[in-house]
């Protein structure tokens, strides 16, 4: 990536004079099936300016599963932005949003004492957990023929898609949304970046929003030229992400995990992508304890949640494979 | 109140030199131990005012009920004017919050990925029911410990000061709060009106906010005569509003309940104030025809709920008594 | 006007149910030459309901007189509630903005740095002069032309109308508008109340704007059969304004005017409508001593504006003529 | 640049962890004489942060220059995330704004029916012209004085230190003001960053805030790794700016200005840090023929503005003296 950007173009973005930049847009917009693409410098930005653009007058209100980034993690950005008001729904699964959970809460009304829903903003994958196609398409269904557009937080969808080992290509995925944002860092590893597509009109407006808040950089270059390459050689050049780098961190999550689970240790939720949830309270670890092992052992470990990105190497699955043993006292005593 | 209307002085309240009007403003913080008083156009915009006024900088979250009237009838003025976003927590006990409810729910956090939790919006009454002072007192407690402020919809807190029957006065639960709304139409039957109560420093802040959405008018004295007839006469003069018509309504509100229930109806909810609450599912009455036999004898019937003004007569009672003959079809046959 | 409160009807305007306000609206509409009208609680609420309804998605931005009643006396309304730049115009001639005003200060660009005009908001009459029909209507064909719509203030159209003498009427006027906003109080001298007027589809959004402001209420009746009197009687029934009491009140103040002038007094503007412009400078009177002089002579002026409303008795003309006696040293020392 | 992009940390700035950006921060909070600074995408992104942080709760204006780039350049940015009122003021002397211009504009009012203000935004250099310190600081005194904050768009304060050739330093300057922010791509040549200084204070908030729109970065290193260099070299590592390459562009833009007016060229202002106005109109040279020469003789001119950047060689210089040969008709025929 450090060469790629070491060749880049440095012409000004906000003119759209940057040809490495034009050509990642024009790329990942094609590799989704929009019409355009926005750069944008993070994941956040991508769902704000998304969101922003959406919505044209209030009333309105944003349904989204209640552990939603843009809940969690957006510094009350949605509404402070838009003045949209944010509805979190459960799903009743406890893993992701299905018809039923949107039907039951979203308002469809005329009645001005209420605050219509506008927008769905879905995120796949979601703890690490991947939100079927068939589902989402019945949701985006169900919104635009009542009259509610459909934003996909995509900033780990391209594990989706890998997850799906050929079932359905990003393409098809993140086709069926009004508009996704993909990240270039996270998973795809590059050290900044994320991508907002949709239709050309709607990518137009997002850019006004995009410069009121200075997200907008001059010399992109050097950002887009390293998300080039973390597509192509993390994801994948082809449509199913199985040539990359990604699906080896997939199956290396699952090895962990049953390093974790041959030791006694229990899961909170199975492994579908690069994230381990550990039960901590069901396998009798203490947090701070398997923290303290993992420092003594050279692995830095946050909690019960384990990411697994593709430069996780042998010897730190070695490690943790020691963690483990330390933790659950393994092999276990006669 | 239409004589006192005639009599009222004409002057300008946007230059605080209506006298009826400023007479109301202090009588009405005397009643409920605040500082300061600010005559406003409905309880919405008491909350509204109220809200924006408490709101310093983003970001902030609002938590209330799922069920409060600022979610579902104010049109999603909170976040729209404020920016902040509007956390809904359900009861657990499916009647009013309480600490644990808003403990598990409020967000106190200086991580800049949150949404810090600034302001706690309870509503007394609510669906006619009352939210005791010790658990308001408890949460308000809570609150101010942990840097949030707690404003209180009391649009028909004089109901359930009423409902107290002595063991809390208007003075004793309002003054709980860092600002009430209260509402002279609804239950107290002035045409139009409402007050919002605080200390001075925020009332003086709620004016400039009034003024900017054109909720100060020049000759508030029309609306204030009558606001203050509707107080003394309705509620009472007295502190625990036990001398005035409200405290007949609800005696007539049991009575309309009984009526129902000896003849095998079913409630939702115990009668505590003016609200009735059919549960017409459990007494197999169908919505319409409820609706359809009202019509026929005069008494114009919304839903399964049914709200008791000091106007509703004798006459009216006996008239539901025979709606709900019919529907109830009673005496049974044998 | 206190009779027709007392006969006036009750119900709740929130669900449109009022006889005596549904008139009104649809009276105002009819004579104004649009499709629909909404009671609102002030002129300042009138406007802010308004612009908001007017603007759909930023970057937007509403040009304005710099000397107009939004950036003078609403708060910073417009801003805080729409998230609107606002540009103050200064008029090339003093008086009233022309098309080469807007023309110079309008910004029409797809450039996505920049902060397009989306509303152009005047007002008439402003300071008391008039702005001519054909200057409107020139600036409208402009903005129309370029995507731009435009609101006026009228809260004293009926002054201009009155000022025209049957050379347009207000329909005339009021129709060349997207919107405009009347008001009942000031010179029509009900208590309160103002109207937003302007196609169905603009009512029916305006209409949830004011919901989220808590501006609808419930008993209008109160408000509105005062107002209707005031419109008939104090303007007129007929489209000129040429028969109600408004005109003697422009009579009255021309007369003040003269009285004035002929002791040697100079104005700071031509008297069109019911204002006088005192140039207390040029005519070398002191403003505490002219309000000095008011108060012992009973007459009460706030510095260098006279405001004549159609209660101002002979009595008060014949005060204000000692007053300037006074004042100017009248008649002149040999 | 790119070498020291490519020895950079790739620690995480969300979490404050990146060792290169903190250096950084701490590095320009120290030169700049204030406690805290904050990494920004761009100079756009720092105002906007920097002003959302300022303001508390409306109604409040900001005051700035009617030409700054806040007004023309940030698409609307200030009033949409803010809902502040942008005050536009024209300086008399038309260069840059002093306190007499301040002082008539601005409104210090505890009248409801105002809007206060409550923040300047300057800009140093505007146009390629410098503001004196004397003025800013009188500016800045005066507006304490008042209860209202100085923020300084600073994006060329660099130009503007470096004019001033050792009479004040960048921390005498850059600490008179509540806030700053200054570029690192324009003058300095990076390709991409902006910084944000203030008190501790004021930075932890505006980190929120930057959180709210996805300007915080991960990988920020990438950034302010090239940043570092771009300082340190082009402006320069001593307090006055005196030895970096910064100085010798200023050389450059006063030899080229006199290139012009050798030629009989006009200009529109002194040349005073690194930007070129020339004056087309009165020097008889049409644009569009300007640019047409330019493109013939391979210097791209946008219209009467240059600006030079280090960057500009020798053989860029005597292109476009020949350039001006051409346009101005050099020498002249006899």
């Amino acid at each position: 990536m450090l060469e790629a950007i070491a060749q880049c173009t440095l012409d000004d973005d906000a003119f759209r004079e940057d040809a490495t930049t034009n050509s990642l847009q024009d790329y990942i917009a094609a590799r989704t099936g929009h019409e355009s693409a926005l750069l944008v410098m993070s994941g956040t930005m991508g769902n704000q300016i998304a969101i922003r653009t959406h919505l044209a007058q209030p009333p309105y209100a944003v349904l989204c599963d209640h552990r939603a980034h843009i809940i969690s993690s957006e510094a009350g950005g949605v509404s402070a932005w838009t003045g949209a008001t944010v509805v979190p729904v459960t799903p009743k699964n406890g893993d992701y949003l299905t018809l039923d959970d949107i039907e039951r809460s979203a308002v469809i009304s005329d009645n001005i004492h209420h605050c219509p829903t506008k927008l769905i903003s879905l995120e796949n994958t979601l703890h690490g957990i991947v939100m079927p196609l068939d589902e989402a398409q019945r949701i985006v269904d169900w919104a635009h023929s009542n009259g509610i557009l459909v934003h996909l937080d995509g900033a780990r969808l391209w594990e989706a898609v890998v997850y799906a080992s050929g079932r359905y290509s990003l393409r098809d995925y993140a086709s069926t949304f009004d508009s996704i944002s993909v990240c270039f860092s996270k998973g795809l590893g590059a050290p900044i970046g994320s991508m907002l597509v949709g239709s050309s009109e709607f990518i137009k407006r997002a850019r006004w929003f995009r410069q009121s808040i200075g997200g907008g950089i001059r010399q992109a270059g050097v950002i887009s030229s390293a998300a080039r390459v973390a597509v192509d050689e993390v994801f994948g050049r082809d449509p199913y992400g199985e040539e990359g780098k990604m699906s080896g961190s997939h199956r290396r999550a699952r090895h962990i995990a049953s390093l974790w689970t041959q030791r006694g240790g229990q899961l909170l939720k199975p492994v579908q992508t690069n994230m381990i949830w550990l039960d901590l309270d069901a396998s009798e670890v203490n947090p701070s304890y398997l923290r303290e092992v993992g420092r003594q052992k050279g692995v830095r470990l946050s909690a019960s949640r384990i990411v697994v990105h593709y430069q996780v190497s042998d010897e730190t699955v070695s490690r943790l494979r020691e963690v483990f043993d330390v933790v659950l006292q393994w092999p276990q005593q006669p």
